[in-house]
């Protein structure tokens, strides 16, 4: 094949995958086959999870014995535990959890192999323990005992509770299901990437997503989420109308050719399919919450961004509000959609372990040749 | 541009570089535009981490003053140091590295930062720490206390004596050096790759190079080295002549279509200009040895392969003799492997941030299309 440069990959078909699908131009997504707007509301997480990992949609029992396996995977593993006060205390989020599920391999019988079975093993392990991770990062950088899992409760419902201490509304538990669902895959994004780069080379699942949580931990990928919040936070403060207050904030910004966090996206060229779901999420959380500020404020941004740019809200931007209204930290944006991504990442593993080709692309050597060493003496 | 499918991304360029160039027709390597032969046994480990990471080879202040820096930011930190026992205890050694270098950031002042100073900075306390987390990992397992690092050794005399608690031979260190310079770079290998596109997000160094090192524990990237000597080992407890024996096993795996680990390369079709050095640094040792079996039993190897099949040695072929007869405990070669690779994956981060754009590819879809959902309640 002709050596073909194509600086950031981009338009070079990577990998072959039956997990996800884009029609950027159509504004559609889909999980192996399944449109995004089918599953949302509809399936639950653990359902969505089954799906990817395992390749068809679980039946009834199927389901209950997932289930089970979720809870009795959720406990995080003894080296993480004694680990996780001194990592609460000098990491940042989403270093704590690289460290966290890098120890995490100590404690899984499985690690190392990457056999079908124990790759799906360590799946539905890694699935369920990350949004335990998190809880036990934030209990832990707070001074609070981890709260008990309920093993009764999913995965969105447990983590809400282990997060806060106290059980969360079912719709609240209904609606953080629904953002894990949207986020759970995304064809050959970044982290996605990196994680199958490293399995490639047969590393096995928990190198692979320690490499997507490193590469997650970016600016360019994840923390867009964490910046629209601390954008709106920021406006708010400044007084005033906190609609006109957007207009003029987005205004200057735009004037001084700065991007809005939360617009635009490389892959749609209409609304992001998830972004619709998360918008009406938001709203309905504002209203149940009394003060809708931050929803209006949102609303006001898209129009004015859409008027003066023409772009669309990508999945962050009312993912931000969401989480924000669902009571969760907003330095932990990022590590709550890592733990919805945790089941797409594992099935990405899963696929190229099960047909696998080492990805080793070339590189253009753009230095100097031929040059002579001196050494040090006559240097 | 076209959509290119690219399986492998195999000649693919996926990225410029200005570190180093492989000419795999005429088996040259050089780093910044030093040929390899220029370089092993007159430049220093130290001197080839300067020109990777800053661009041009130190004048002799300049390395004095990076030999000072590395020896300061040789202490590994307080969080990895208080939890590499349980480490020690229950991880592999690549597994292990993989969480003490991300525990790392949690003592490094610069985590987080890609400033271009805080990356220099960065770059050589990872440098100088990987060999001083394998000899601490080492310690640990062995219930030892980490042996007090030599403020006045380089690299890599000071990692034989941590390792072994007892100070090198002036020449077994030399060799060291000289292996951990041939070691030091080599294009968009996959751990590279890795690193590149974790950096690219603008994913700090630390996220980096825990993705590198956990796509290098893949035995499709590093474990060749370890392998060749768990090889070797097998062959001579089978017992007979040693040499004779090396013919027989080599013989009967090609017949059943084995691969041998240890030859051929993707890119290199004449010898590995690595290899050379290494061959000869082997013979070196082993007669210094008093029995050089391992050595007479890697030439007939190298013999028999090329005969049979026309493959030549690789890097890691004479490497793993290298390392045995340097009295590195074999699960160790790959750790080892990776404390000169980091002089490297650092300088690509570091070039990656420098003219950064994101490293997303495409995807091809090769699933089931417009399936429709059916409840769980009606599946």
């Amino acid at each position: 094949m002709a050596r073909v440069p194509a600086r950031g990959l981009a338009d070079v078909v990577a990998a072959s995958t039956a997990l996800s699908d884009i029609d950027g131009q159509a504004g559609r997504l889909s999980y192996r086959g399944y449109d995004i707007h089918e599953l949302a509301g509809v399936a639950s997480f653990e359902e969505i999870a089954f799906l990817l990992q395992r390749g068809v949609p679980p039946a009834a029992a199927e389901l209950a014995s997932f289930r089970a396996e979720l809870a009795a995977g959720r406990r995080i593993g003894a080296l993480a535990a004694a680990t996780v006060e001194g990592i609460a205390r000098h990491q940042r989020p989403m270093e704590a959890l690289r460290s966290l599920v890098s120890l995490g391999s100590a404690d899984d019988a499985d690690a190392g192999s990457n056999e079908p079975a124990a790759n799906l093993r360590k799946a539905a392990r890694l699935t369920a323990q990350q949004p335990v991770l998190i809880a036990a990062y934030h209990a832990a950088r707070e001074g609070r005992t981890l709260p008990d899992a309920d093993p009764g409760l999913g995965i969105a419902a447990n983590f809400l509770l282990q997060l806060s201490g106290k059980p969360a509304s079912a719709r609240a538990a209904e609606i953080l299901d629904i953002c894990l669902v949207l986020h759970a895959d995304h064809t050959m994004n970044a982290s996605t990437f990196a994680a199958r780069v490293c399995a490639a080379t047969l590393a096995d699942m928990h190198s692979a997503v320690v490499a997507a949580l490193g590469t997650l931990s970016g600016p360019l990928h994840g923390g867009a989420n964490e910046q629209v919040m601390l954008g709106l936070q920021a406006i708010r403060q400044d007084g005033g109308d906190p609609r006109d207050a957007v207009t003029r904030w987005v205004t200057e910004r735009l004037a001084q050719g700065e991007k809005i966090m939360g617009f635009g996206h490389r892959v749609y060229k209409t609304e992001d399919p998830r972004a619709s779901h998360l918008r009406r999420m938001s709203g309905e959380l504002a209203s149940a919450s009394g003060d809708d500020t931050y929803y209006q404020m949102s609303r006001r941004m898209e129009e004015v961004v859409m008027a003066e740019k023409g772009l669309f809200p990508n999945v962050d931007f009312f993912a931000a509000t969401v989480y924000h209204y669902l009571g969760i930290p907003t330095d932990l944006f990022t590590p709550v959609f890592s733990a919805s991504r945790m089941a797409g990442w594992t099935a990405h593993v899963i696929e190229q372990h099960a047909d696998n080709r080492l990805i080793r692309p070339d590189s253009e050597y753009i230095g100097e040749r031929g040059l002579r060493w001196v050494p040090l003496g006559a240097r």
